[in-house]
């Protein structure tokens, strides 16, 4: 089966239902940077592909990193002077602030309050809060939580562990007819966050489960990693695989009601940057973000001493929407067709990807007679050829070596699948060959 | 005299009158790819500029191409049982599908029918098509003329040979100072259709003999060539010839009521790109394409194993008008003034060809001391220049070696005439060498 | 001090009186491009800030120019047959052509007329005119002066010189920490004329004095030179010297109500061009002109023989002000506050190009870890990042040896001292190394 072909025979609707359920499946584990939370949610993919664990040891350095301490996390509470959990981590893993020290202590509301995080402009959401490389801890509360606090002393405790132990990632690879490969990258490190980035962690297990039935130009590589430091850590361990990444693509935020939009590779102008501004202006309006290095972890994989050519897929971008980063970010939040409609969008650039190849006309002197071969009309005169011609007519024309499909494709204002298939019935009669 | 002086005296009314008398001399004969039509055609085109006239047997492989059998008609019919003409080929050279293979057979409508050709949607007039490298036959006709056939038998006739001859095309050289050429190719195998492109001939047979008056810098050549297979032929001649081909223009449609429409050459930015967009500009607002890989011979010379910098010359576009390939292209179509205006702005643009140089200033540090050539102002102070003396400052200050005239009458606003007469006059007082 | 902090404590009213006192210093001087009025106006300079000053025989050549005879005035009038002065030097240095030839005759009203220019619609203006490399000689008057005359006879008497002497001009040297250069030049030729250019000669003594208190990277030369023939001598006269000259600003016409205007350098695209394109943009909307051979001295630092990144800041251009070259270019139509600002914007122009350097990530592999060295928010999860982390991100993102921190600033959309101050923090944290 040609990769293209993955999604003819899927229902849509059965395909958001898989995914949203995956998503719903993952959304109560407790994950941070490390620990048990990331561990359970590997394993619960691995029942849909097959993946390697990798476990590295507390203390590894990583270029200018070092792997710090595993932290895992039991319970967690703030109490009142009547002994009601007034904060309840049982509730909700996001009322602990992700990598807080341990803690268990009474203390009066004015000492424990600069340790509280909350939204003042929404007073009904807890938001998410990370203190991976410093010794603090805290809780993050509604606002109305925090409203209702009478003064007096509070029984605190994070019944949480802090140390050597290690990170953990997960990789799945998909082997395809050229050891080149595209890289996916999704980040494995929030709690009960949905769209951020349950959604991407799902969209991406899928996408390896389904590549697996095809047989791919490119092998595909899927890491599941936690944010920043993940990436950091396997380009440390993969410095010899990163010479044949070709192209690749950070999944996240893919289940909001928004529309796709693309952000492009900090060199811009590649294969995927074109592959993905095509396919989102084919699903309408494209909306198409220039490469910073800030966001998620194209960050790291665009970084100067790799400048990967790896873009980014999102719908509404991070800083746009409100739940981002809060209990709000919930399994409302995303909706299943969008789901599935982002998947869709990944299997279509991957596509494309797969089609653009430059080649070399074999006959550039002049037009060759496709007519003889019955690739032309027999009938002359009529003042329109049909697309197909044309395509053929193209490819051939800026076949020299400098141009790939994707390239022929917008120059010629024609859709890539006419070129595509131009391009094979052409290379079918020798008219062109593969360039070096 | 100069190329630019060579209209200086003519009537614009004169002109258009020639021009058009030399199509309408041309319309009546039924020409194809190959065969005494285009011999004829040529022959008269041979009174007004000398011709080399080109025989390639049936057979020659030229590139991709193999030249097809000599085609020739002497008569053709459909006859009702009446034996009424009801499609006579004397009446019109267009009801006969341009190379079909004799036949001379009684047969019912219904299998005659599907080798009928007629425009639903422009009832009165009758299409033109063509069967070259295949083994068809058919006839053209209009709707009205089909609707009008009754059931039952009809005798079909097309008097035709179709066997080893030669193909035939003219080419009309003038020689200039340099080696290097202009290459002006025009289609010649097409039968009574005026605009399409009895007006290209015409016009580039006058170019051919006026261009004999002066002494240009670069060499013409002409090219009279039945479409496609005739650019190719040439090509596969003369490719000892391609190296000296600077730039080139293809003429087609340029007799129709429409405005000049400039398609540029593969390359996009070469000289006569830019001559052509300026003289177009300066006619008003210019209309100017992209390359394609479609329409006429630019195809073949802007083929990636030539890459030439041919660009072509129109009026309406071929797709954009309803009577092209159809009998509604005739004498009423094209207009005399509209020709005479296309011959112009064809020599506008060779002009600006021709004028187009890269100097080296040889005074590159500060500015020359024009005052005491008499070339600047005695009276300073006043604020504004005159624009010769800007012009002189633009040439001398782009006059590295990167910058051609054409560039710099860009970058400077100015017109192209005001920066070639700012060159001549530095060049006469040694402030300016040709760029080597 | 840092070349930023020069204005710091300074008040700009007080600057903009210094300014304007220079000016009106400098205002009544009968300059040329010779003499003693250009002598005079050095030696006032020098009072403000250490001057060379250069005297360069008469016939001395200069690439393609020489050194004109030294032209001096004593005193010039037309007097009616009453005796009574109708047109007088004295009154307005402005009157006499200059570079008059020397004359003292009586003639009648018809021989006298081709003498004189005024400007009929401006009737009670006087022209600046001159005739530095011809013979002639006359006087420039107002329309309504110019209408009075009855016919008649009339004394003209021009008391003037014009013998071998010298070409002078100015120089000043701000040593900086590299002996790489930012040339300042200004013309000093022009009699009372006080936009043109006493704004400029002013701004640019006042920025060498203050410049003098601070400790630049770069070294600053200031040239004070006749325009045309002045930068041409200097050129000639220090080819040595040309390829440690960075960056320059010719400066001229800089205290009328207009907004700032920026002349691109030939290139167009170099740092100096980035800088004055972003302080003109912060101080609301920019002007900028692409380069042109024509205006002041910026024609010859941009011929091609040296091609320097020279822009030009002013405000009104020259030719948009009808007051240019005329008695109405006054001390009234020159405002102080205006002159300060146009100090302050040549002070941020050498500010951005100071600070603009391209470094080298010394830790490209990934981000470096800022948070282990204070550089980052220890609180994570908030979807917006301060602009000083952004531009952390950026500069280390982009410095890889192609970009300079002007051209992130550009990129990121971040202002520049953003950008340079994580560049100084990035630096001191050993993250950058200067690029080579």
């Amino acid at each position: 089966m040609k990769l293209e072909e993955l999604l003819a025979g899927v229902d849509e609707r059965t395909l958001g239902k898989e995914l949203f359920d995956c998503v719903a499946d993952l959304y109560p584990i407790c994950r941070s940077i490390t620990g048990e939370g990331v561990r359970e949610t590997l394993a619960r993919l691995a029942r849909l592909v097959p993946l390697s664990v990798h476990e590295v040891p507390s203390g590894t350095t990583a270029f200018d990193w070092t792997v710090p301490n595993e932290w895992n996390i039991r319970d967690a509470y703030v109490k009142d002077i009547h002994g009601q959990r007034v904060v309840d981590f049982q509730r909700s893993n996001l009322h602990v602030v992700s990598y807080s020290a341990p803690i268990c202590r009474r203390m009066p509301l004015s000492e424990l309050r600069p340790h509280l995080h909350a939204l003042p402009d929404r007073p009904d959401w807890i938001p998410y809060r990370t203190t991976y490389y410093t010794d603090g801890w805290g809780f993050c509360v509604s606002q109305r939580q925090l409203d209702a606090l009478p003064d007096g002393d509070y029984d605190v405790c994070i019944d949480a562990s802090l140390r050597p132990g290690s990170l953990t990632y997960g990789e799945a690879y998909v082997r395809g007819a050229s050891e080149e490969e595209v890289l996916i990258s999704c980040h494995v490190c929030h709690p009960s966050l949905a769209n951020d980035n349950l959604s991407g962690v799902a969209i991406a297990a899928h996408l390896a489960r389904r590549l697996r039935d095809v047989s791919p130009r490119y092998s595909y590589r899927f890491l599941f990693v936690p944010a920043t430091i993940g990436p950091i850590v396997w380009l440390a361990r993969n410095e010899s695989i990163v010479p044949v990444i070709r192209y690749g693509l950070v999944l996240a935020g893919l289940g909001d009601a928004g529309r796709l939009t693309y952000k492009k590779s900090r060199r811009g102008d590649t294969s995927i940057d074109r592959a993905a501004t095509r396919v989102l202006r084919r699903l309408g309006e494209p909306k198409v973000l220039e490469f910073s290095p800030d966001g998620y972890d194209e960050r790291q994989y665009g970084s100067p001493g790799f400048d990967l050519a790896v873009g980014r897929l999102s719908r509404t971008p991070y800083g746009d929407y409100p739940e981002y980063h809060t209990s709000a970010d919930n399994l409302e939040f995303v909706k299943p067709a969008q789901l599935a409609a982002s998947l869709a969008a990944c299997l279509e650039i991957f596509s494309a990807l797969e089609g653009d190849r430059r080649y070399v006309n074999t006959c550039p002197k002049g037009e060759p007679q496709l007519g003889k071969r019955g690739l032309y009309h027999a009938m002359g005169g009529s003042p329109q050829s049909p697309a197909s011609e044309r395509a053929m007519l193209w490819v051939l024309n800026l076949s020299d070596g400098r141009y790939g499909l994707l390239d022929i494709a917008e120059r010629s204002g024609l859709g890539f699948e006419d070129i595509e298939r131009a391009a094979t019935v052409l290379h079918a009669h020798g008219l062109l060959k593969v360039a070096p």
